[in-house]
């Protein structure tokens, strides 16, 4: 069913066909920034059909994935990331249709005002252009990124992680079906041919000026590449190092709910808690209970002395503890003394992800909001909410940790640029 | 009363002075991020005092640059771009006094919204960081960039022409007195103390991550190198091969007034337009008396076949002429068959800069403005309104052709980055 792998052997090869998708890309553009929101979403439905219809073919295609990985002994954990069955697939077109939903953004006039001159002045959301994806081995992060990126009118060049390459075939050869129906190019959603590791270093370069900007999704290693590489911008998603701090104030029931969600309700997401800062005035009364929930939750917990004496089984937190995204039933816990240390800590420390503060003094929280310089600070919240979803944004690319353009969960609304639409009557400028 | 110079001569020296320079202003950002505009204000009006009162040192400076610009013969253009006078600096201080006007827009909620599980999330202006600006041997846009990065609460890193190395530092030095009267890190305005041009290569690797984006100001051959080396975001200010495109349904008389303004007003400027595109079906009546016009004005005419024939001045365009940005008193003139058409050659020729289509016809005014992928599209307005000022927005750092984060004029508003602020009541994540 899937189209035979055209063959790329020699770095020339590749470089022919990744500039050679380059140029498709661009050329796509103007016909995606005219589509109209109906002919979108027609192709985003049709992509989702498409994906339940080529079920069969997807799973026969990931078991193939799932054997070489096996083969080369692969984790459990990598394994489940990689792992397609029915449910993951019926997940993953009904995600397509959720985006379909969203308001479309582009042609939305963001501001409008009038000059003295008489010249009405609009600024409008156009698409930001030919987005470059750069992931691992999810295979479902091909139908996430297609759908967003086109339904803000862009055309998106994707490289997979080469172990899930067969299973991101089959999607792709699923989505390329729904762009034909819909009478959109095929150049609108790519994926690069090959499963050579070349093909992201070439990518970074933007291909001769086709790529707009790269977006990263996966771990340290994949982005730290990325960000080291490329030579033209990147939506930074570097780690989350998020902090709970129980502050002055703080209920100890809502911190328990608040620590124990923040930190185990899912251990791998970036928006998981790594420390817990425990401000001094309220250790006394819940520090102990904090952590001993935290380990009969399964939790490890590493701490700083004061909170090694409130339990035995707390084990001696190093320098980097303080700096470790665990992803994982670990936490590092330290005692503070006020909002300036916890911010001062947090600047020394976080990754500018999430962190949140717990009190019931306003003033305090105030404070933390406004000099916690994070993508997202939230005050007597879980730090994972630190979704696209929970924001109402249906669906995200991922966490931006930078500040350029893109912060925070990355949706539709933050693949578009703009551009300044003037009317006038004849004025020319004294 | 400047400072005497700091030594720095060998490669190392300069890599550890600019590191030093880049770790200093990323420790005044805190601070500065949560100075009031009242705070900020000062410093804007202090600046503005203290470059009157430093007028004639920073005249004797500026004698001292333009002794040695024409020493080593510099164009009559390079001397004007160059020279200072009580005039040009009293409009200076003007311009800082205009930005401490303007709203402050950090603190501002850009939009807000609540989630069904009662969380209350806020997308809150906030400063962009540390910002690089490289330009060329005009000393005012020391002022005008330290003015309007302060404003936005960003620290600035300051590399001006080795030309006006010593005008340059005699505003800087001005600069410094406010900053220190008004209690803000000197490390909020910092300029590279040295001529040499290695500065500016390291300044584009970001110094470490301490630089955030880097703004170049100056002709094609600084903004090329800067996009080329760069190895952090650059807000890209390439040429203006700006279009007026005088269309069926246009009226003569318009026509005129926008053609000769567009183009002659000033030619030096990046929204001066270098191309104009008669349609066809107008051809006959306004293709003649805009030709005529134009070269009566001053203005060299190349023309395709169609416009050398109606007048014998007119000199034939090469294809380099339908690219060219001229910046002086010269134009290319085509003659095209409608609207797709212009489309396609503003698509094939222009720089995303600022394009204008003249024509009572709404229907192609409007095909004109959705499909032109401009930063700004203007219908019956003269190009030359591309302009922070003329935008409303007070002063701009200059006009970006890109498309991430910033384009169009660059004011104080694009000078900054958001965060998501969030209020709950105990919220977890199901």
């Amino acid at each position: 069913m899937i189209a035979p792998l055209k063959s790329v052997e020699s770095p020339d090869d590749l470089a022919t066909t990744l500039g050679a998708m380059g140029r498709g890309a661009r050329q796509a553009l103007h016909t995606l920034a005219l589509a109209t929101s109906a002919q979108k979403n027609a192709v985003l439905f049709g992509m989702a059909n498409e994906l339940r219809a080529a079920s069969a073919a997807i799973l026969i295609a990931n078991a193939e994935d799932l054997a070489e990985a096996r083969h080369s002994r692969a984790t459990p954990a990598f394994l489940d990331r990689l792992a397609l069955d029915e449910r993951r697939i019926a997940a993953m077109a009904d995600g397509v249709e959720a985006v379909a939903g969203l308001p479309d953004p582009i042609g939305t006039v963001i501001n409008a005002w009038t000059r003295p001159n008489g010249l009405r002045i609009e600024r409008v959301r156009v698409p930001l252009g030919v987005i470059g994806v750069i992931y691992e081995s999810r295979p479902n992060v091909t139908a996430d990124a297609a759908a967003l990126c086109l339904k803000a009118g862009n055309a998106v060049i994707l490289r997979g992680g080469s172990e899930s390459f067969s299973s991101t075939r089959a999607i792709h050869a699923a989505i390329l079906k729904a762009l034909r129906a819909g009478g959109l190019a095929e150049a609108a959603i790519q994926l690069v041919p090959t499963r050579s590791r070349d093909a992201v270093g070439l990518m970074l370069t933007g291909l001769g000026g086709s790529i707009d900007v790269i977006v990263p999704r996966g771990g340290k290693g994949l982005v730290g590449r990325v960000q080291a590489e490329a030579r033209i911008p990147v939506f930074a998603h570097l780690e989350g190092v998020c902090h709970v701090y129980v502050a002055a104030g703080a209920n100890l029931d809502m911190a328990r709910q608040i620590v124990l969600n923040a930190k185990m309700r899912r251990t791998g997401v970036c928006g998981a808690a790594e420390t817990l800062l425990v401000d001094r005035c309220v250790a006394a009364a819940q520090l102990g209970p904090l952590v001993t929930m935290l380990i009969e939750a399964g939790c490890e917990v590493r701490g700083d002395d004061a909170t090694q004496q409130v339990d035995p089984r707390v084990k001696a937190a190093s320098e980097d503890d303080w700096s470790a995204e665990y992803l994982d039933a670990v936490i590092a816990v330290k005692v503070i003394e006020g909002v300036e240390e916890a911010i001062s800590h947090i600047e020394r420390y976080g990754s500018h992800h999430t962190d949140a503060i717990v009190t019931n003094d306003n003033a305090i929280a105030e404070k933390f909001l406004t000099e916690i310089d994070s993508a997202i600070v939230l005050h007597n919240a879980s730090t994972q909410f630190a979704d696209g979803g929970e924001f109402g944004f249906g669906a995200e690319i991922g966490i931006a940790t930078g500040r350029l353009h893109a912060r925070g969960p990355v949706g539709v609304e933050q693949l578009t640029s703009f551009k300044y639409r003037v009317r006038g009557s004849g004025q020319t400028r004294p």
